[in-house]
């Protein structure tokens, strides 16, 4: 396909998206982000061959919010091994919301997985002794090529003002043995992740690092471990869009991590990395143009996990 | 009745209760109440014409532990009236362990009722700023009439550190704006409420008041309005022993409350109060010997309230 | 009180409890409950000294629907004793509407009370092969001193025809052991004996008698022994109202059973019965005048447990 | 690699996962299902460039059980087309056990994905008057290359013998409008579909047609449309193995599917099927050996959706 085709479908699909923007809202649970342009949106695609496409509002920044859990579970794998990580936090779609504390308290003792905010805070606690903030923050710069990449501190304080449902997940996973660090510290990490400012572009780099299986194809530098990054894209498949999951792997089929800032990461396996911004968010908390704008492009060129005839 | 026939009652039916201290077990999630004698047992029985009739460890002092939501919710009803403090909190039998987040993360935006943690810390935190721990500790002495009430720091101290299970509820509240005042004060105000000592006896005298609608009996005085009393009972009646109120209420029928200490206070309306002191538990938090002690009481007395051929 | 005093206060009251009527709705679930005339509204009290008050349409009838589950749960205690009928149905408030299937669910192995329909199956199932229908309608006849109740069999076939969601909870039931009867002969025994017809009489009738702890002062013929009529009456006051018993229970406070036809019947204990009709429900499926029309009548009359003065 | 060297990679792995079969027990609930070997194990490899590879009892009879809710659902797919299925079925990993009540009971208004029994008793009450069961059967053949498939009745009599959750999970269906067709003759389809009779070998058979996109590469005739099969696969990865969908995908990374029975289905997409048969269960209703023997073939074989090298 040519270059300027790819770029024509991609304008074309991102305003067939642009018509659901009226339908989502930009998140206001956290002030500092209701104050998002609901109107901007920009989407990049980096392949495997070194091509970048990028429409719209591409360098914007916005804070990673909930992609940064992919970064932290990352972390986590490489210092501390699958077995432990899994050991803490399980592998299962949870069918409920991403702050959800039913099960929990059912007395099930373990977070459903690493994507829901009970499993991220726990995976959070988990390396919370192992590495700083500004280690982390530095890695998560490696792997989304954007060395400017920084901590949003006015979005980090609107979200330290309104933790208190983190708070309450927190302190039930002390009391039930699952977190053993101070609360307080881990939940100022954990919403530090949250509040590093990213732009669509920095997300698409990152997921063409996940796609080339840890490997920045530029650098040739190895960042994260195959078998790390097989466990991120299955995990991104399998819950990386909340309780609407499943809906988007069978239409859109490509493993995808939300944001509540409305940062949207994908991973084409083995041929490129996308990444989108658009604040608006449906209802179960991801950004409302990422189904449709995905679906239409993994229609187009054919990216569905089970509709790809190469890799 | 003699007195030396309600003294051989007495005595008989302790002797029968004091089987199931084997079956039950001494609170130790805190580990100060891990250290109550378990053989420890006592029961006073104080009447409105006043007869008082004692038997066993009734001077032993414990902490109140959950019967302060009796004091909490009184002097909240008093302050703030009936539909202020319904309007925040339930009047309904939750069916689940007195400990239970499950309602409130299911979307129900009040506590079931107040003698639940989640209900009796959102009491606390509607009288926070109307009244001080001392001005509590003063009128519990009054409705005690044990003057030398005081808190138990050892206690409180322990619970503090073991309290992120009520800090989870506690900011689950927040996040629901059901508690605007802040978490961590409130949860002070509530635990210190739970390590005031109290012994069988005070707990049959905070009884035999609301036995006699609020009026101390001895000197007259009003403590707590006729309307508030009949709340309390009522609660006590429904909601006072957790979710096995309904057994109680069907085998017992005696308005009752327990604290995980080890304490028990009953109310047999316009009669007596009735205070009871054992240690270990059953699984649903409540005094072990409570059940079958007062069900024999009652049998034996005719106190179960549709048992009863006067007032 | 005199005799005229007392008509003018509940004539007052009724006309007080029928500005309630607009804000319910008449029971549409099964057609031929739809029926009903929503401004139909009678009330009577029979008193232990012979004293009868009727106000308004006291003569209409109606069926007794979910009335009947105290029947039932009466025949079952009197002819498997306690221990028997409470192995396999709880005394607890459920927390959960009347219909509810999700404790059952969660793995709890018996129904949460007998009110609830889960339990009241469960008991229906319990005398299926005790006790014929004819046997259960002749008693219900003498409880109601109305020799002319019979079975409406249109409400019947019409009910039968909207059983799904009993059905569902019946063979819920099957699946876990609880009942081991036939399924479809126990929701028929089920749904006949909700299907007879009463009038407000005859629930003032049938409260009179459980306030006489089971004789029938008229005749003095002892109906239903003493302990029976306890269990009753406090399981009406825990649960008869389903979850909003422990409202009813603060502001009213008299054991009060609701049936979806719009009857009602309650029992101040050792003093009289009272029948209600008035179809239109509440969000609980609970007449929606009962709670302000007894509530006013409590007041005036202090027939709250914890009010009055004597029985 | 040599056709030796992959038979000799299959005997080891059936040989690692064989110790796994004492952990794990025949299903029982259904009596004649409890008749079956423990012991007997066997798996068969079907590539599309017609490659066989077979080890242990391939050719042992048993039922397919859940593995038909793929040909229900695909026979609905085809006939009513996605949007009709999805609007009474979901797509959403349920988080919950194959046969859980709650999601429904709590008001969510349909049942969760097609692979619970809950949407499995939906989309066959959706085709019940489209397709007899023979047409079924036949079908069922033709995707199975297995001329001889027949339904065994002694299974089919035991399943309706002990029906009771089904019944109830349908009836709830019913009583929220979910299901419209008679419940008995739903359930007699899905049932009869449950006891139809497959092999090892008819399950690789059937893998292979997926693999191939809805093609038998042998015949070169086409069996199931494209976008039909993008969609059993994608929700055979997401839940197909109930609960424990998310770590299978993690570890194993094969859409595959479970049966009560100790069949497994599994595709690796354009590549082969895979069939296998072990009574044996685990907790969560799947298979006890799948998992140990597909991860280990998984990683010989690089057969992960996301460790792939070719496809």
């Amino acid at each position: 396909m040519k270059k300027e085709e790819i770029l024509e479908i991609l304008d074309e699909a991102l305003e067939y998206a642009r018509e659901y923007i009226p339908l989502g809202e930009v998140a206001t649970y956290i002030p500092e982000l209701g104050k998002a342009d609901p109107n901007e949106l920009g989407i990049c695609l980096h392949t495997k061959d070194g091509h970048k496409f990028s429409v719209g509002d591409t360098d914007v920044r916005f804070t990673i919010q909930s992609i940064s859990k992919l970064i932290t579970l990352a972390v986590a794998l490489e210092r501390l091994g699958r077995e432990k990580v899994f050991s803490k936090v399980g592998m299962e779609p949870s069918g409920e919301a991403f702050n959800s504390l039913i099960d929990l308290d059912l007395g099930i003792n373990k977070p459903k997985n690493p994507m829901i905010n009970s499993g991220a805070i726990t995976i959070t606690s988990l390396i919370l002794e192992h590495v700083t903030f500004e280690e982390l923050l530095e890695f998560a710069r490696e792997l989304c090529m954007d060395p400017d990449m920084d901590i949003n501190m006015d979005v980090y304080n609107s979200e330290m003002n309104n933790i208190s449902r983190n708070k309450s997940i927190a302190y039930l996973l002390e009391s039930k043995g699952i977190i053993e660090t101070d609360v307080e510290k881990t939940l100022k990490l954990y919403t530090k992740m949250c509040s590093i400012e990213v732009t669509a572009e920095s997300l698409a780099n990152f997921g063409l690092i996940l796609a080339s299986d840890g490997v920045n194809p530029i650098t040739e530098k190895r960042l994260l471990s195959t078998g790390v990054v097989h466990v991120l894209k299955t995990i991104m498949l399998m819950c990386g869009m909340y309780d609407a999951s499943g809906e988007f792997a069978v239409k859109v089929g490509i493993p995808t991590k939300s944001g509540v800032a409305g940062g949207l990461i994908s991973v084409v396996d083995k041929l490129m990395g996308i990444g989108i911004y658009s604040p608006p968010l449906d209802k179960k908390g991801n950004c409302i143009v990422g189904k449709p704008l995905l679906e239409r492009l993994s229609r187009k060129f054919e990216l569905h996990i089970f509709a790809r005839h190469k890799i």
